[in-house]
């Protein structure tokens, strides 16, 4: 637990740059505390003080008495008038060029450096004590990637209310979708003794500006339903408490059938008088030993979960069942919007698994109560390496909406490949739905400014386990590290992220930092070259969703085909022929889509079926644009082990060796996609390839 | 335990034929048991009193007394002299007629009815008390057929010598390849405690003249490695025990690195002293527990089970080994030769899975001690529903040889679909390999006759659990049945054993037996009617083995290919172009599968590679006859649940609704098999159907 792999990227390493060290040591020397001060703010203290020891050797003296000498104040303050009143110079002149409030949120933080010689002083002011947590990290961001403070003057805030983290983690101590060990919560049917790996975990998420987290998997089985009962809830209530001391709020999956399995009540019922009072009951429970819970995640009526559909009531009536138990107590519901036919007879071309969330939602809109939020992954289908952004966005206008990425890399190559996510998070939250016309972007519905909503946030499946290094792949660190950044602050780029994760990560060595942020920044678009191309997704091996598996979906009860025959493939989902999904979005885009003319390349394939001779923008045919990614994205991975390769001695032999290995692993892989896939469209082509490479 | 379901073809239903009873309870009335009896010939005859009280509702007298007046005489005579001494008139007739040696086998028996009157009398003699096992069986077959004993003149003896199932059952309670619910051995990672129904077990295989059981899967695993060890042994024995009791030897699985593993040797070197050693206290370890043990079946250097050629040695060196351990005690050593290349690059057409059995062992041919039994899968590739014949029959002239059949339906159907083996067993059995000139049957192999091998005989796949009705399907029953009576003597017909197991399982109602006999009888050629065509294989989904899935292992590690594109299919194995399979046949079976012209239709595709359009001697195109076969063999499922339904109020409500419902299933699931098979080939050629039919 001391390893470079697993402090990921709060290694804390030794400042060799005695300059710098020394004006940091000067500057964190004596750290005055106001005497105000929160338990989070207390964490951030000593995480601070801790990464003092470890970055500069020095015990940083922390003090409530105001000095003279260069020293660090910590300060709360509330609103914008105190943050201004009797604090250094500049806060304002921060308020004002940063991205904080003038009324400083709970959340925001200015940190401003000024005077010198004996009047030097930085000064960190948080909104709360999670301010200070942010700010404290922030400067030790500063710190770890060696620039000085001098002269500096920030504001911040996060842009997104709700940044969550979900857990799908058992209790059998399995992850669903885990690629990264077992549980760090669960073991052989009960929570873990190792509390100290969950306080990590929450350094981790709170570096990183997290403030939310559900710790069971929302597919809920049966001990799990029961986290709710008396039974577990003073273990939960351990857990909420060490996730509170970083500012994170603890959420419940939930089972919708609650009551009926463990209640004693005889049905489901959302509109059971019972059945209500069940919840309340239950809801008052979880609040006598977690007076800030924040609330439930539901899967419901999906791959087979339990759901109101079963007394023939809606999701809006099982949705506001739960937020009226909630309610009382400030609690929120978010009801997950991953709801279609997983029983689809494929030979039934008439259903379309993209319409589905959108159909289900769409009419419920202005029925929720004010306390739910809508979770709606970022695509229609499910996180595939491509796809379009989901119609929902925007189309609700009456509703809190939750946006869902997956961390993990289900699909993505879990975490054996390197996909770094954030561009395609980046393309998503930029995308304009123009559901109220040009600049409607999904950011902005995330952030709850465009139809004015009261809670939205961004939320994400986890790729953590009880790996050493947590993510598996030591460079999938970057991707938990990114997405908290990220929805932090959605302005903020893809190339930044990866840069400041970097330095952090594996040090401030130029050569290092622009190596490995190449390889990030080069990773999703090589994981999509040598995997299914132009948006038509799946074509990998059925239940494990690892390697390719072209038919592998084809004839299944999914709903997720291409449709490839001897002359084209991909998925007609225009107005005029096709399943009409086009139509759900706001025009200009269900035009843009829907046109072959029109639709961008990379998504092709999911709106259109075209013969393989059609010609791309690029100016290739589907088949040739086939050949050549693939063959080019096989060679592309393996220039990724050849760049990190060249780093040999300048990273730590073991996140060395680690890192090495797996971009083997990947780069053989990677010609097993390539040459399944182009052997898969050859033989049912016939078209050979421009270039004659060998296909079998 | 006592539904009809659980009782399969032991129902010893009452006889309601007033007249028939009567005759039947005259002549078993009275049991004259000889003196010199053996544990075997007790049971036997508890058998027998069990089943005339169940049958005919009386208890019969059980005494050693020689009697005048009508009785059945139980007797054990060694040798024919001693046979026709003393014993009723009509043996000797009885021995000329029938199957026995005129030397009575141990195994064999004579049931002989004489005399009228106060004369009359029947007279069973076995060579040995298992002689009387079958024999009573024999009698029982009779009996619950309604067949009169007046008259009757049997001799009977098994034609294979070893008549062995194995049991791939876990010591955590699965099966592998089970689909039958979970082990009747095994539970929670040690042995069951309900013996009582392994008893039952041990019945239903003597019942049918097997007398070879191994306990645990090929595949061993941790603590089933130390099954040969003082730790387990007393429970094994216990075991043994209830097997011996009906005439059926123990053997155990064994793990070839069990010195490594628990030995605290440091190496499994068949080579290295200290390993013989170990494995020779070991034998003498298990004999001292269990003086009868039959041996060990080895399943070594296949799909990643360790072996000899760890260290550079043969399977000769590892089979001599064991041997000579077990030489002295009188064990045998069962070898798998279900060797190949589990790691295969798919895109190397140049190695073929089916040569690897006969291109490993043929060169060890001589080698192996006398005691060491090579065990080989039907078919060169694994259990499909359609393979030719392995060419290691016959090519090995001076090494004991054993059939392995699957009685458990892997890849015909997971007894979720009706597929009666006994018809390709029987297929298997009566093929001519040629290695001495016509005449040199399969069979003739297995009894050891072709080159006078001291052992051989014919092993088979296990498929039972613990469902009720054992073997998950009950009409799967009749596979377990089939296979014991063909084994016991493969002149026996298809059509004939599966009247017996209907008449037996069901009762005599003619419309009952007629329709169930008619339906066994199609069932394999429906099941591969609307599955894999033309003996190509596979096509099924990786790892399970059921459901269609055609490119599920086309791009695997594993061997099995179809290579089917846009213009053709099947896999070259000729010798001029493709692998060169052909060769290891002997003429003129090479010839005739080298042959485009001559192959049989049946398995064009497992020999050549063909356009669609090439033209079968059925007078139609491969891809006419894909899509017949595929549309006729779903109507023809569905016609098996018509059948079945007309049946229903003739058969009790628990076992034609379990039928029913899985015949349902079938019938569904075969369209989907259709529909997949179709919509593939139609995808990939572009040839419509003649008929117009719907293909999606």
């Amino acid at each position: 637990m001391n390893s470079t792999l697993y402090k990921a990227w709060l290694q804390y390493a030794p400042i060799e740059d005695r300059e710098l060290a020394a004006a940091y040591s000067r500057q964190l020397g004596t750290i005055v505390v106001d005497q105000q001060q929160s338990r989070v703010a207390n964490a951030a203290v000593q995480e601070l003080k801790h990464a003092c020891q470890s970055m500069l050797g020095i015990v940083p003296n922390i003090t409530s008495e105001a000095l003279n000498s260069s020293h660090l104040e910590v300060r709360i303050h509330v609103g914008a008038a105190a943050a201004a009143e009797g604090a250094a110079e500049g806060i304002t002149e921060a308020m004002d060029r940063g991205r904080a409030d003038t009324q400083l949120d709970p959340e925001g933080f200015t940190l401003v450096h000024s005077g010198q010689g004996q009047q030097e002083k930085l000064v960190l002011i948080g909104g709360s004590g999670k301010g200070i947590l942010y700010g404290v990290f922030h400067l030790l961001r500063l710190l770890a990637s060696h620039q000085p403070l001098t002269g500096l003057k920030v504001a911040d805030q996060p842009v997104n209310r709700l940044r969550m983290i979900n857990q799908w983690d058992n209790v059998d101590g399995t992850v669903e979708r885990g690629y990264s060990g077992q549980s760090i919560f669960y073991e052989n049917g009960r929570f873990t003794d190792n509390l100290e790996r969950v306080r990590d975990y929450a350094r981790l998420l709170a570096s990183v500006g997290m403030n939310a987290i559900s710790i069971n998997n929302v597919n809920v089985h049966e001990i799990e339903t029961r986290f709710i009962t008396a039974e577990y809830l003073p273990t939960v209530a351990k857990v909420a408490d060490i996730f509170r001391e970083y500012g994170i709020t603890l959420y419940l999956s939930i089972n919708f059938a609650a009551p009926l399995h463990i209640g004693g009540v005889s049905t489901s019922d959302p509109l059971n008088e019972e059945v209500r009072q069940w919840w309340k009951d239950a809801a008052d429970e979880i609040y006598d030993h977690i007076p800030d819970f924040g609330g439930f995640l539901v899967k419901a009526d999906s791959e087979h979960r339990p759901g109101p559909f079963a007394y023939g009531r809606d999701h809006a009536d099982g949705a506001n069942m739960l937020a009226e138990a909630l309610e009382p107590h400030g609690g929120l519901v978010i009801w997950r919007c991953f709801v279609y036919n997983c029983m689809q007879d494929w030979r039934d071309r008439s259903t379309d698994r993209a319409r589905a969330a959108y159909d289900h939602f769409t009419p419920l809109d202005g029925r929720f109560k004010d306390n739910v939020l809508l979770q709606i992954k970022n695509g229609p289908m499910d996180f595939q390496v491509r796809e379009p952004v989901s119609p929902l966005f925007g189309s609700m206008k009456e509703t809190n909406q939750v946006l869902e990425f997956q961390v993990a890399q289900e699909y993505t190559g879990q975490q054996r490949h390197v996909c770094y996510l954030v561009p395609q998070w980046k393309e998503v939250l930029d995308f304009d739905t123009y559901a109220d016309g040009a600049g409607s972007e999904v950011k902005k519905i995330t952030n709850g400014s465009l139809h004015g909503m009261k809670y939205s946030g961004i939320a994400a499946v986890s790729n953590i386990g009880n790996d050493e290094n947590w993510t598996g792949h030591t460079l999938a660190q970057a991707n938990l590290y990114g997405f908290g950044r990220l929805i932090w602050n959605p302005e903020l780029s893809s190339e930044g992220i990866a840069e400041e994760w970097t330095r952090l990560t594996f040090g401030n060595d130029e050569s290092v930092v622009k190596t490995v942020c190449r390889m990030l920044m080069q990773s999703w678009p090589i994981y999509e070259s040598y995997t299914s191309p132009l948006g038509v997704g799946w074509m990998i091996t059925p239940h494990t969703h690892y390697g390719p598996d072209v038919d592998g979906y084809e004839y299944s009860r999914w709903g997720t085909y291409h449709f490839a025959d001897r002359d084209g493939m991909g998925v007609d989902r225009t107005m005029a022929t096709g399943t009409g999904y086009t139509a759900q979005y706001f025009e200009p885009n269900a035009a843009l889509y829907d046109s072959l003319e029109d639709c961008p390349d990379e998504l092709l394939l999911f709106f259109h079926h075209v013969p393989y001779s059609h010609m791309l923008k690029s100016g290739k045919t589907v088949i040739q644009h086939i050949y050549d990614t693939h063959f080019e994205g096989a060679e592309a991975a393996a220039g990724l082990l050849d760049a990190w390769t060249s780093l040999e001695g300048k990273v730590d032999p073991e996140r060395f060796a680690q890192v090495a290995q797996r971009l083997a692993d990947q780069a053989e892989h990677a010609k097993h996609w390539r040459d399944v896939i182009n052997t898969y469209f050859y033989r049912k082509s016939g078209v050979p390839d421009d270039s004659g490479r060998i296909i079998y």
